[in-house]
């Protein structure tokens, strides 16, 4: 058989294969350290896997409603109003297995092949990919120190008058690799541009809570029509567990219901049961946001002295973006060599920016400190001898 | 907003439904029986459980590799050698979020927007909705007392004469909802059709080990091009640990890993841990299914007796496909008056098959012998009324 379709052409998630190759060499014995991947050195809360534990001897762990468990959709719905002041009905909340199904959903639900969903170029490459996958065209919007490494109206008015007419926008704030966190007067004009035109607004949110310098705003405080999504995999440190959730406009509860059942079925309900935990660990989660806001301190300033110059915010999320160019014009290679020679993983630009990212790096600074510090000491000493 | 894709018009899995309203029911209190969903009512098998407890406290919770972790995918391809007596490379297994997962990448690694696929009718409906939402045309082929209940070449030659070429072919053995076992014959004469036209050939092992009457045949053992697709969620009792697997032509590895890398980052892990202790729970699980042959023989008799035909095989699986047209022309509204008025959920055939369906019923035998007479007294008194 030699048939494979052309839309599995898509790009590898680099940060993905970076994490196959430091686990390879990982299990062959090699000290690796990885700043790779987006995920967070701890495990989830105490009272997480207390609630796990617990339900693995009290349930059946079964199907649930493809929107998840009442329970779930309760306590989400109950954060929206703690966290935010924001009420929302809780049968608008779709749980969902990771914030990946999030975006699977929506882009179903929303999008019909050839439509044009704008996002910012750099940002998170699985949005690109499954855009590709499903048939829809990314419209790639440069975002620098000139926008605030946001978007806003303007951009996207000039990316319709080069591309056509744009079906949906999406934006994560704080913001991946870039670390931006797009304040609330500027989320604002955004959603009401998109809202005057009848375009999707889809609004990232899975980095909310990892803010060191100012305030999150949700989408969903300006308008019910924007499409939120979320997960448990970073503030809440349950990336393994693959839950996340939406909160959805009225129109599309139903549509994203049907797709889920059977696309999806359900998500894991252990991972459901256990979530519902999650939001009473501020104090375990808050001590680790701690941690990051010292890696970031550390980061900030070992970086560049060993000539990694910060390109962008750092106001939230847990990356580094920065430009390499010092040291190469080819972070793909660079990225291989520094895991081979030093073990110590980080991703290439490349999958933020297909056009900039050959000269560009992200550090994920979720790890522990000493970790941090092991791996600035191994890359100063290696750069050294290198450069 | 008013913005809803074409494609998210996909049918309902209306077995989700009528599972949603059976926990709504349930949740206000009433005594509903559940035989609408195909879950086990037994909990995943004590080793599982015991690992997964144990993991809660050992390990850290993470993302793996995207097609999984090596243990588990070593462990699956152990099985391959133990129960079938088939060697296959762990670089070929493909660690899925449950069979869900499967068939999406299946579908979208193999096919391009407009190819037909085709499935038997009746058949699982969730291969309909998600080839529609993939924009791909599910060519549903009629299966029924004179053809075995199971596809052949000739069925696909008139297929392919009245529709155009079909550049996929997905079968399930055994199946659902007729429990039809293809036998090693016939599912050969079906490969080699396949192979020698570079049609896709898809087979659905999902209820392997659930065999009453005879041998279950993977097609792996008969061509290296079949793309099997599994899960934990039947035979191994697992379906909320949304677990499955592949075993993919090595052509297909690295697209399906290009795209589950962007599209759902890795399965989840602790299920991927339990699951490597599912396989030696043969004990436990055999047990089980004594369970089911039992429920099935007693579902067998009785259900002709208050007027549910048998329409299918029911050699395999866990399902009776009954011919309910003495009570209904339109079982859709009568399994949401069963519902309501005795508290036993069963699936409308519509989810089955969309010609056929409004006078069909689809019961799980999947629960307790208990729970089956007792939903078959209520039944039988109900009808006794209702006729």
């Amino acid at each position: 058989m030699t048939r494979i379709s052309r839309r599995s052409a898509v790009e590898p998630f680099h940060a993905m294969d970076v994490l196959g190759q430091a686990i390879k060499r990982k299990d062959q014995g090699y000290p690796v350290i990885s700043m790779a991947v987006g995920q967070p050195c701890h495990a989830a809360p105490a009272s997480v896997i207390a609630a796990a534990r617990e339900a693995l001897l009290s349930e059946k762990i079964g199907y649930t409603d493809a929107l998840g468990l009442h329970a779930l959709r309760n306590r989400i719905s109950q954060h929206y109003s703690t966290r935010y002041g924001v009420a929302v009905d809780p049968g608008r909340i779709a749980v969902t297995t990771g914030s990946s199904a999030g975006f699977n959903l929506a882009f179903l639900s929303l999008f019909d092949v050839g439509d044009r969903v704008a996002i910012t170029r750099p940002g998170y490459p699985a949005y690109r990919n499954i855009l590709a996958a499903l048939g829809l065209q990314a419209v790639e919007i440069e975002v620098n120190a000139d926008t605030g490494f946001t978007l806003g109206p303007q951009a996207l008015e000039e990316a319709a008058k080069i591309h056509g007419n744009i079906a949906g926008v999406l934006l994560a704030s704080p913001a991946n690799p870039t670390g931006t966190v797009t304040g609330r007067t500027a989320l604002k004009a955004l959603v009401d541009y998109c809202d005057a035109r009848e375009i999707a607004f889809l609004s990232d949110e899975i980095y909310h809570g990892l803010n060191y310098t100012g305030e999150d705003t949700t989408a969903l405080s300006l308008s019910d029509n924007a499409v939120i999504i979320n997960s448990f995999s970073k503030y809440y440190c349950m990336t393994g567990w693959r839950i996340g959730w939406m909160v959805l406009p009225e129109i599309m509860i139903r549509p994203v219901e049907r797709l889920a059942q059977s696309l999806y079925i359900s998500p894991p309900e252990l991972s459901q049961i256990a979530a519902c935990a999650a939001f009473s660990a501020s104090t375990e989660l808050e001590a680790i946001k701690q941690g990051y806001r010292s890696n970031r301190e550390l980061l900030m300033q070992r970086l560049p002295q060993i000539g990694f110059d910060i390109a962008s915010p750092m106001d939230g999320a847990f990356y580094a973006y920065v430009d390499a160019s010092r040291h190469t014009n080819d972070t793909m290679q660079f990225s291989k060599t520094m895991l081979n020679e030093i073990n110590v993983a980080a991703t290439p630009g490349r999958d933020f920016d297909p056009v900039e990212g050959h000269r560009m790096m992200r550090f994920s600074y979720a790890g522990s400190m000493d970790e941090m510090v092991e791996a600035l000491d191994r890359m100063e000493k290696w750069l050294l001898k290198t450069v």
